[in-house]
């Protein structure tokens, strides 16, 4: 069993990851907020088996478990999401102390998160990610939110879990191309803090996607070991948190343009992983073998290299509405070497042509 | 002029209480939330002419300055108005760094400050009350949301402003019966924790009615003084701060049943700082002289003594949903004398009756 301690200011919890960890669910919740109801907020596409061994663990704790069924996928990350949920809280009487609980991948944790932080003014909140991706990232650092039309993520809030459930077991059914996705940001953590990460991923590749229950488990614990990092040292993004946006800025534009859930969002980090080391070497930040590095990481995972990419003109003026702009200037992280990054606000349009093109198919 | 600091664990923000206040708007902002742009979000009933002073202020402090109209009224404190909001906003481009100024009533400030506690992930936030009640109450404490069509502040968070700027010259303007509501809150602070709140009151009520600029002035001190304290001592609402709920359970559930805007907040409040006397003295926790007392001041106040309330049933159903239940047992906030008051949980439905009886016409 392993557990990751996150200290920050204003609060402590811990991430729990471990092979039948779901089975212990409900004496984990009771240890932080007791109560005698709760919600089980889950994704439909995990409730069989997993929703099912959730349920029965609260209630062997004592909970009273009111169920609500979330719609997937990214398409419903939105406001109408959160208004039926709230409608659905109500009707069961959900109080301040009842603690909630997200069942799913991101999009769950996300949407769930932001219920949470905003339902009668915030209330007790579990993860239970069921994705890789979710595991080794949107579980940990407390950003919860929705997306509107106008972007993703606009709205949302930093609103700390009580605990984190991680069980490895749940990987044995996620399709082979949602574990990509968590693989794109795994390789994302091994790039901007822990190169051994990178090594684990290279050397370890044909166990992690054949689902080997310990590889995964060693590649959950030193993604979040790495990410609980960077939030422990900024929680709110005033500085060195901004760096696990390596990727993102292409990847959010990607996602905006060809439509949420056309490309996944994993899959999308992998296109803006490569990207962001095009842009870096072509602006000598680093050097070509970490870009070929990156490339045959993106590709041994399963990730799509290129994509059928809308028009330039298209791509920036999504990365403009982006909401990491500051001061109107488009701000990238990059790759120096394994296991450092950069911030850059002073690349020319140019540039990021060239790096759209290194990726578009 | 009058500095009133609210030192929270987390962050200190300054109550400025200022005739003239509104004209240095700008040079307060940009102290505190220094950007190029800004949003000004006004209710349209004060944008002539104090809407248009705070917006010259922020374009002289430098700010190129977004305006968004709000719909006025507590029917319009809604998710679908924050949504509206934050299209806004996107729209206008306004980021992290751009602060929101509300300047409006109660519902203005509770609406733009959960559009700012979630707009971004929250970004600086800035309060200029511009009706006694607001001034007095929703101005300080950092409580922020909107209603569900299930209850009132359903959906909402703690999220402090980076100021607070109030100025009295613009109670000239407001309707009487509105002010009456501004001094119903100010007799429930009297009662919670401020004597001498309740003898400025009645002794000066004739000049406060007739918007004595002075006598204002002081009255929303000693007010902003009350409620600080006691959200300095408990921002949380764990304990101490749940006293500011006086009269409150009743005050829901008038508006719940007899719909928002019938009965102004504030007068409601009044009724239910009536009925909540009734209870007190009903069960043995205050003698008649207190009722008797807060009976005058509400009277003196110019507010409603009586209101045609629906049947019993309704109301208890009304108090069932409100989210100041705590494991299924109603609590009140109960007066026990002048400047103290108590919390009960023991009470019986026939005492409440009692209770309701005592303010229905």
């Amino acid at each position: 069993m392993s557990v990751v301690r996150i200290e920050l200011p204003h609060c402590t919890y811990d991430v729990l990851i471990e092979p039948g960890a779901l089975t212990r669910l409900g004496e984990v919740v009771r240890a932080c907020a007791p109560h005698k109801r709760c919600g089980l907020l889950a994704d439909p596409a995990v409730a069989q088996p997993w929703g099912e061994l959730a349920r029965q663990s609260l209630v062997r704790a004592g909970y009273g478990v009111a169920q609500v069924a979330l719609e997937p996928g990214e398409k419903h990350k939105t406001l109408a999401a959160v208004e039926r949920i709230y409608g659905a809280l109500a009707e069961a009487r959900l109080e301040r102390r009842s603690p909630l609980i997200a069942l799913g991948g991101g999009v769950t944790g996300d949407t769930v998160g932001f219920v949470a932080a905003t339902w009668l003014r915030g209330v007790p909140f579990v993860q239970c990610p069921t994705t890789l991706l979710a595991m080794v990232d949107a579980s940990v650092g407390g950003k919860v939110g929705v997306n509107l039309p106008a972007g993703k993520n606009l709205v949302g809030a930093f609103y700390q879990p009580v605990a984190v459930v991680i069980d490895p077991r749940v990987l044995g059914t996620l399709p082979a191309r949602e574990l990509g996705c968590g693989l794109a940001e795994s390789i994302k953590h091994g790039v901007l803090g822990d190169p051994a990460l990178l090594d684990l991923i290279e050397r370890r590749m044909s166990e992690l996607r054949g689902r080997d229950p310990q590889a995964l488990a060693e590649l959950v614990h030193r993604n979040v070991v790495v990410k609980a990092g960077v939030v422990m040292r900024d929680e709110r993004e005033s500085g060195e948190r901004a760096h696990l946006n390596l990727g993102h800025t292409f990847a959010h534009a990607i996602e905006a343009t060809m439509g949420y859930g056309e490309l996944l969002h994993g899959e999308a980090v992998g296109l803006g992983l490569i990207a962001a080391a095009e842009l870096a070497h072509r602006t000598g930040l680093c050097g070509a073998p970490l870009v070929a590095r990156l490339r045959a990481l993106v590709a041994a995972a399963g990730l799509p290299l290129t994509a059928a990419l809308p028009d330039d003109e298209v791509l920036w003026a999504a990365m403009q509405r982006d909401k990491k702009v500051a001061d109107d200037r488009l701000r990238f992280v990059l790759p120096e070497r394994e296991g450092r990054v950069r911030m850059r606000d002073d690349l020319s349009r140019a540039d990021v042509s060239a790096a759209w093109r290194a990726i578009r198919a």
